[in-house]
């Protein structure tokens, strides 16, 4: 009998015919064929409703390729792995097509032992329960000897009480260990730099605490509006855009207590344990912990309703009850239309008790901040007081910084989807979001969901494209004597 | 009735035809007068037993600011400087002539309120005593109703006994407050930063204990061979030459508890409570705390002689038995002909607890290390371990760097000299050694001599010149597992 790694892998696209497919997914399983990383003899599916030949699907592939430019080292590369790709149409909300799909693949397995399967669902969010159901009654989720997983990308559900009836739904079909929720943030390297910076070095974690820390601060900031996408922008808006998943992310990652590497789910579940600690917002009434803002012009985007009250800007203020963070803000941002593209972390650590030197002026000293930069330069900075050379004991801050470009110059940083398709198809699942995780974060935002749709809630604070949002943001913490910063980009 | 503010002050220069007037004294001088930071009307008395006129010592003194290049933009700066030079001719060890000095000094005085006075002995250490004794016989101690200082410079005594010695006869004539005993380590930029990063900075110091660092690591290497002073360095050695004084000194700016700004002699309290906890030094048998060498070719220096037992490199281990550092280790190391001028002071951080990432192979992750860098490169490093791209989560070393060159940009470091005749000027003894300093640090390395003095002593270890000295040395950490680190100098 075979065992499990003897077994041919296949990865079944489903809804293959949309952008992140040719922009995200097979660009991925490119680059993991190139660097020798995928199954040997590993057979990609692409399944949707659109009428391709074989030929005609491999082809509008290897357009997308081009256009990323993957090409351009490796046509020859690309035709071997484009040997692998195989099209079936159908709708995978419909039982028959279903059924069609199932028999396709045991048929592609016959004469050997049953495939190992992975089911990427690259459709419209409103389509996973059926399709879920549709797989799980075709006997899809239990696969065919082999193991059955499927990925399912955000956003996974649109409130609390959604998200609960979606978990229900694929919980019904397939079991926790065979689900794997995107987050592609989870994929990034900077982000996973920040647990290496973390838990790699001995130096940050013992500061990493209210003793040491005054602040914490997490910016995400486009740089672009919505664009074409003010349809599809306007449905969701900010909070489920950004906020749920990818700042909570990385506030769950900053905040958490260290994993074990010896239990695989360890990660997961100091991450759920600290959404879990987090106060709930106070969301209505002034001063409160939620501002939001909607950028000049929104209104008038294509697709976008003139009275919209949709937010593109979330600022946040939020406390982590638990005996590390008591008493420390997080203060999360993100919009979109701001001054510039940037995401990243920013650990505000406390002033000096005491002025050693004798200095002109009784002014505080600058307190350290650790910045940890997700994009575009990914890296970190560190700012610390030093002396100003011939001034007595005048201090000025330095940056002491590294890039990842210059630290790892000609290694490039793959993308995000590299990463994750690697880990599914190696079965780990501790850069994916447990069912637990999702739940948690949408009953965080549900509150201030319900407060800003509401339209007597909180006022909707305008902000100038360009700007760094509004002005009640920067309010937000000069209530607590802060003030937002702002390190990445800057190579001294 | 003046107030001493108001009265002028005149340094006098004892030993004003030698090389550290023309070459640091009068330079610094000039430099401080430029920048504004002189008391007005400050007169400068060289004196010494050369016959100049005036004209011509202050040509003697113009030629030394030339050979600096300090003329190259200041020859009028320079002749307004130079008016304020004068020149007497004396033999500071002969009563008479002190008595003409004092007599000189107070006729400059005539018409006005008495002058404060700085007295810099720029003379042979086997002078000292006899100098200052003649001066306090002459009434030049007491004042003529300002103030009287005296600069003292290294080497403060040969060994314990005539530091001691000295200290009684300094003592005699002059208080404390009066004394101002050059280290010039103290005056450096870089050395004040090490004080700097620690205490105007939040995140070094609760990491800056037995807690989290494995041990501290001080090189002062040396390029150059002894040259054409192999007379005098013979006489003296590394031992007297550099770990009495610098070494130790940087040892206690790095151990020594925070002081408190507001008692001006916390800071030189604090030093010398870092030396009275150090353990005395196991100097004789293996493998022990202390490593001696001397460069191949030593011997065969100008003045040296064939058979000089006179060591030319150090290597110690010290504890500093005090509940921050129990446990420690402090490995300094200094010698001449050595690979490379460097001076730095290395904290090399305990390593994680715990690997919380799957490693390909269980290796332990390197630890951090935080540099200061002292010369010639001036910054501080800190090497931490970040996730290298897209290799799953193996970890790399990256330098978060920071260089005054760069930091500072077109701000010239200033001499050590600069610092601490400003300072002396202006009665703030702090980068000064006081008396009980100097005796502990004697009482320290006395051991030490007496062992290497002794020709059934410990091993002389001899080391190729160009090498980072003998392997006796390497084998000092080794056998408690560790190693020598040199982390600045490096731009990444």
């Amino acid at each position: 009998m075979a065992t499990r790694t003897q077994r041919p892998t296949t990865v079944v696209i489903i809804g293959a015919s949309g952008d992140l497919t040719r922009r995200k997914l097979i660009p991925a399983l490119f680059h993991l064929g190139s660097k020798g990383r995928l199954p040997p003899g590993l057979r990609i599916i692409g399944y949707s409703r659109t009428d391709f030949s074989e030929d005609g699907f491999r082809e509008y592939m290897r357009e997308g390729a081009r256009e990323l430019g993957d090409l351009d080292a490796g046509q020859e590369e690309w035709d071997r792995f484009a040997g692998s790709i195989h099209y079936l149409r159908g709708d995978a909300s419909s039982p028959p097509d279903v059924e069609r799909l199932r028999d396709y693949l045991e048929e592609m397995d016959r004469g050997g032992p049953g495939s190992n399967r992975l089911f990427n669902l690259a459709i419209a969010p409103h389509l996973y329960e059926g399709v879920v159901r549709t797989l799980g009654g075709a006997g899809l989720a239990a696969g065919n000897g082999g193991w059955s997983r499927v990925i399912i990308e955000k956003p996974f559900g649109r409130d609390l009480r959604s998200a609960v009836e979606l978990n229900r739904v694929v919980g019904g079909v397939f079991s926790e260990d065979q689900v794997y929720r995107i987050d592609h943030y989870l994929g990034k390297e900077t982000v996973q730099n920040l647990m290496a910076l973390r838990f790699a070095n001995t130096i940050f974690e013992p500061l990493w605490n209210r003793n040491y820390v005054d602040n914490v601060q997490i910016t995400v900031a486009e740089e672009v509006a919505v664009g074409d996408r003010g349809g599809y922008y306007d449905q969701s808006g900010v909070v489920r855009d950004m906020v749920q998943n990818h700042l909570l992310q990385l506030l769950a990652m900053v905040a958490m207590e260290p994993p074990s590497a010896r239990h695989p789910e360890s990660l997961r579940d100091k991450k759920v344990e600290v959404l879990r600690s987090i106060r709930p917002l106070a969301v209505r009434g002034a001063p409160g912990d939620a501002v939001r803002g909607q950028y000049r012009g929104y209104t008038g985007e294509k697709g976008v309703p003139a009275d919209s009250p949709t937010a593109t800007y979330a600022a946040l203020r939020l406390f982590v009850d638990n005996w590390r963070w008591q008493g420390v803000p997080f203060y999360l941002r993100t919009g979109k239309a701001l001054a510039t593209k940037v995401s990243e972390v920013d650990i505000q650590f406390k002033a000096p008790p005491h002025v050693t030197f004798s200095l002109g002026a009784p002014e505080d000293l600058p307190s350290n901040i650790l910045a940890v930069c997700i994009q575009p330069d990914e890296g970190a900075h560190l700012m610390v007081e030093a002396k100003v050379p011939d001034q007595g004991m005048q201090m000025r801050t330095v940056d002491l910084e590294f890039h990842y470009d210059s630290a790892f110059g000609g290694m490039s940083i793959p993308e995000a989807y590299e990463r994750l398709l690697q880990d599914a198809l190696e079965g780990d699942s501790r850069l994916f979001i447990r069912s637990d995780h999702i739940e948690e974060a949408w009953r965080l935002v549900d509150p201030l969901l319900r407060a800003w749709e509401d339209p007597n809630g909180t006022p909707m604070h305008v902000y100038e494209p360009g700007s760094w949002g509004p002005a009640a943001a920067d309010h937000l913490l000069a209530q607590d004597g802060r003030r937002w910063v702002q390190a990445c980009g800057c190579h001294s």
